[in-house]
Parts: structure tokens; sequence; C-alpha cells
């Protein structure tokens, strides 16, 4: 692929088409992150929605000047899935979408209802040559450097072979934006052994073991989710949204039933009080919105799926997340690796 | 069922069979156990192992004269699955098993392999008159009262009529051993709506809604296994399994940060001091060594899974909860309940 360098090259100078009508506290938090991502990241940004209210919040940061408006007559309410999006092809994620489609935008940012996202992502962008399936994934707070799980919910049903290819998507994303090299990839089942799982699972771990550039490692287990062994969990959108919701909650739980406990006495509150900042650096260091949200691949063009109740910080920080996997190529790094997944084994 | 009340009484004379000789720590920590077990709560036990080491067990801590030892003369190894149960019909799981067939035990406690315990109890219990699929049960450590889950792992693959009979042994084990009337049953999948998630639970949900004698109050998420929406959450025994060793994982995980914060900053490490107690404290109740560990529920007689790293105050636990099981006839109530769900519907 020859051309590969080229327009990889050329989406860092492109501005990130933001959907200025999703999330819950669209428009004014989508404004105050947009203004956030330029002024302090330096990332270009068009805001997509109805002028007026865009326009006024934008003026309210003085920031009229700085971040154009780009039209959209309707918006997808939160409560709206992947049937409304059909109906709205000018709702403000299509246009967004259409966007990047043209080529006048690197990648598309909303916080808008996930299944309306995804509905409008397929419709508009089209799924990548090659791909069976476009996957949600996410970046958990692992350290070094963070852990991606997908699919995080966008196939509840999926066959063995696809989540091989989830494999190279999230090899991607890992190689791409987090600059990993050979990232690892675990199958997420339940028992380490290769005969551990359900038939999906089993027979997904005998492909991985077979399938040409994969640093396929084995099974790992929920346990393993924040423990870092891997770079690259996959797993199918039903058990995958079941595991990360049950990570967000556990860990929700652990501080509140911490805060509970610093709350009962009163040696124990003078100690809560004098590390309540570090806890709070801690809370948000597991917090959703300060990864930047969940990113849907294996479409042409790079859509980041910002949390619902995203506010400023959230936003901006997926307008980030965004700018990394464009100016790295994220989607071109897709093709490259299905494209010699494809390529037919050597015998001699 | 008139002679219902009769064996559920009954039960609580009779002593647990606590197979001494399953576990990481076995027999020393397991022997513990079982003095703690007979002194601290007044439980009945009978030892279950190779008679010389536990003697010498016993001996140290002088309870040779109040805790009987039945041979035994194999053991499975944590590491021996299925197939080995087979192999091994003296082993020592397999003798506690046919102590409660025999009516001599009111129930099996083991920290041994979770495959060997399941298919020696499969094998040696047998599954009870209308059970499709034994399953097993874990106690999550809500408040006020757990949340019990299944399957945590027996069977990876399941139908949705499997589904409808976990409910019904998840609500017999919140009935007896919890002692909550007309438990509010869930379903664990990807949203709220019924048409959320895959085809298994799709058509679950169908069955669940219509079961008769299930309080079933809809489809719960990840995020919703600690916040005690319900008593009863249901699933199969991948997803179960999935979610349960994420929950784990992620607990630990937010503790070990907390660890690590409280000791970053010097006043914080003082306000670390000041609560260390209260944080242990916490940790313990998070502890599943402290619920008592699995239930594997369906089988001719009470079958308590303890934590194959349980100490003795971990094989004690297990040896109160199995006792509660028992005293309460959980065997009995799910026979009722299998029995009452399979009557025809009055039309009239």
């Amino acid at each position: 692929m020859p051309d590969t360098d080229a327009p990889r090259a050329t989406p860092a100078a492109m501005p990130i088409a933001l959907d200025a009508m999703g999330g819950d506290h669209a428009p004014d938090e989508i404004v105050a992150g947009a203004v956030q991502a330029v002024r302090e990241h330096g990332i270009g940004v068009l805001l997509v929605g109805e002028p007026r209210p865009l326009h006024e919040a934008l003026s309210l940061h003085g920031a009229s000047a700085e971040i154009p408006i780009i039209r959209a007559e309707e918006a997808l309410a939160m409560d709206e899935g992947a049937l409304a999006s059909l109906r709205r092809p000018r709702s403000s994620i299509a246009v967004a979408c259409h966007l990047v489609r043209r080529g006048d935008a690197s990648a598309v940012v909303s916080a808008g209802s996930t299944a309306g996202i995804v509905a409008t992502g397929k419709l508009r962008l089209r799924s990548q040559q090659g791909v069976l399936r476009p996957a949600i994934a996410v970046a958990l707070p692992t350290l070094p450097t963070p852990t991606i799980l997908l699919d995080a919910g966008a196939n509840a049903e999926v066959k063995p072979e696809t989540l091989v290819q989830f494999a190279h998507l999230g090899a991607a994303y890992a190689e791409t934006a987090l600059r990993i090299e050979n990232p690892r990839v675990g199958l997420l089942t339940i028992g380490s052994e290769p005969e551990k799982g359900n038939k999906l699972v089993k027979r997904a771990h005998e492909l991985l073991s077979a399938a040409p550039g994969l640093n396929f490692v084995g099974n790992i287990e929920g346990h393993d989710l924040l423990t870092g062994v891997v770079d690259v969990i996959v797993t199918d959108g039903f058990t995958g949204n079941v595991a990360l919701k049950t990570m967000e909650g556990s860990v929700r739980y652990a501080f509140s039933e911490l805060r509970e406990t610093i709350q009962e006495s009163r040696t124990a509150r003078i100690g809560g009080l004098l590390q309540r900042k570090r806890i709070r650096q801690l809370h948000q260091r597991l917090d959703p919105e300060v990864h930047g949200g969940a990113v849907l691949l294996g479409l042409n063009g790079t859509v980041v799926i910002a949390h619902g109740a995203s506010q400023a910080k959230g936003v901006s920080a997926a307008c980030v997340l965004a700018t990394e996997l464009a100016r790295h190529g994220v989607v071109n790094r897709i093709g490259e690796r299905l494209a010699a997944s494809h390529r037919p084994h050597r015998l001699w």
C-alpha cells in the first residue's frame, strides 16, 4: 500500500467534527469542551448543530472567531436508537460523519446515544473494506499504558472469525493512539486453558492461535481486566458490555464504601480530610470521563463516542483521543492489518 | 408435598461433611476451620480424609474428641478436573458426598477444585428431580442482604429454559439461607429494555416474564451487581463467571490503588495510619473468604464450595453457610418451586 503514509500524515491538519447536539449536557458543555480542546490542546474543531444556540454559547466564551459552526437542522435525542438515525439524514451526528466522508474533518466526536452513533456511523461512513463488524473499543485505566477492550457492546452476537478481526482492530488502536509495538492480545473467557469457555471462545482461541500478524498470548479472565497483562482484550459485545459495566460499578462501589468508612469514625474522618485530595485524584483516573471515551472501530473514519454525561473536560478529552487516532492513521493501520491477515499462507 | 417439613427440620441436628483434603492449605487450615466451626458456631463437623495427618492436626488443637474423622484414601488435586473425579470413587470429596447421600451428614463443604467438586457432586448426589442443570450460586456483598448471582461458572452454555430454572434455584437460596420473602429476580444483560441482549437473554426474558412463582423484575446490567436492586441475578455460567471475576478484580484494584495513594504523600500517610483499621474491616466485608463461598444448587444435597485459598476463617464460614442452607431446607424448597412451576396453567 504505497499511499499509506500520505493520508496518515494529512488528518493531523484537519479539524475534528464535534456533534454539538449530542449528550446530556448539550450544547453548553459540548461547546465548553470544544473551547478547551482548541485553547488548551491546539486542536481544530468544527461544531456541528443548530447555529443560534451554538453562536450564543460560543460568544459566552468569546470564542466565536476560533470555532466554525456547521449547520445541522436536527438532532438525535439521547433515547433515540438506530432507526431514528435513518429518519434524520440531517442530524448533527449524520452531518459530522458527512464532513469526515468529504475529507473536511479527520474524525467525529459525539456524546450522543451510542446506538444512534453506531447506526449513523455505519450508514454514513460505511465499514472499511474487509471488516465484518465494526466494534466499540474502550481504554481501561491500566498502567503504564491503557488496555483496549473490545467489543464493548456494538455486537451482542458474533462469530469466532469476528473475534479475530476485533483483535486486529484493537491492535491497530494500541499501535497508533497508544504507540504500543506488537500489542499482546488476550481472549476473555473463564479459564486459562484453551478448552475453557463456551463454543464461541473455544473456536476463537483456535483461530487466534493460528492468525498471522497477531501477538496472541492466550486466554485471560475477568480479574485480568485491570492488571495490564495484555494490551488488547477481545470479547463479544455482550460479554464485553457486561464486564465493562461490572468494572465501573465495582470501582464506584469500592469508593462509596470507602467514603462511608471514612465518615464512620472521628479519627478516620480526620484521616479522610487529610487525603481527600489524593482520593479525588485517584477517583479521577478511574473516571470514564477522562479516558476520552469509547471508539467505534472499523469504519471509513474515526468515530469517538464520549460518555453521555460528559462535561467540558470529557468532551475535550474525547477530541484529544480522536485527534491522536486520526493523526496516527488508525483507519489505515486497520486496513493494512486486515490485508495482511488475508494474504495466503506460504507453504515453502 | 406433605413430607416437606419433616426433612426440613432434621438436617439441623446432622453434622457437615467437610472435605479435609481439598484446598491450597489442606489439611491444616481445613482442620483449623473445622475446630472454629465446632467451638465458635456449635456446628457438628465430620472431617473426611487421610486419618493420620488429620489426627495430628486435630491434636494440635486438642480437638480429637470433638471432631470425628471419616477415612478417605484418596484426594483430588487442585489441578484435577472433572475426569479425575470418576477415577477416584474413594476421594475425600466423593466420600463426603456419600455421607450426605446416606443421610449421615446434612451438607458437603469443600475448598477443592471447583471442576472436581461439581463433577463429583453431580455423580455422587445426582441432580434433583426436574433440574436441567445444577448451577453455582455466589452471594454478592450487597446491603442490607446479599444478592445471589448464578450461574457463576458451572454451565458455559445454556438454554433459555435453563435460565428460568436458575431463577428458581437462586430464589430458593434467598428464601432459605437469607430469609428473603418473594425475592426479586433480575436477568443480567446489556440494557434495561426487554429486546436488549443476545438471543439467549431475549428469549429468557420472555420465559421469565411468563413464569409462574417468580418475582421477575426485568433486565439488569453490570453496574447493578452491587447495588442490591434485585435479590437474585440470573445469567449463563460464562457471563456470570466473567462478571464475578471482573467484580473481584475491580474491587481489589480499587483498594490497591487506594493503598498506593495513601503512601504517596506524608499527610495522606498519616491519614492512612488513622484509618488503616477501618479500611481493613471494609476490605474484609468485600473479601470472598467471609461470604462463605459458592453453593452448588440443584443436587440431592447441599454442597458448598469454599474458596480454594481458604484459611480457617473461610472454611468455618463455609460450614456456617452449609448449615444455614441445610437447616432451612434449600433442597426441598427447590423441589417445591420446580414442582409448582410445572403445574399446568389454570385457564379459568
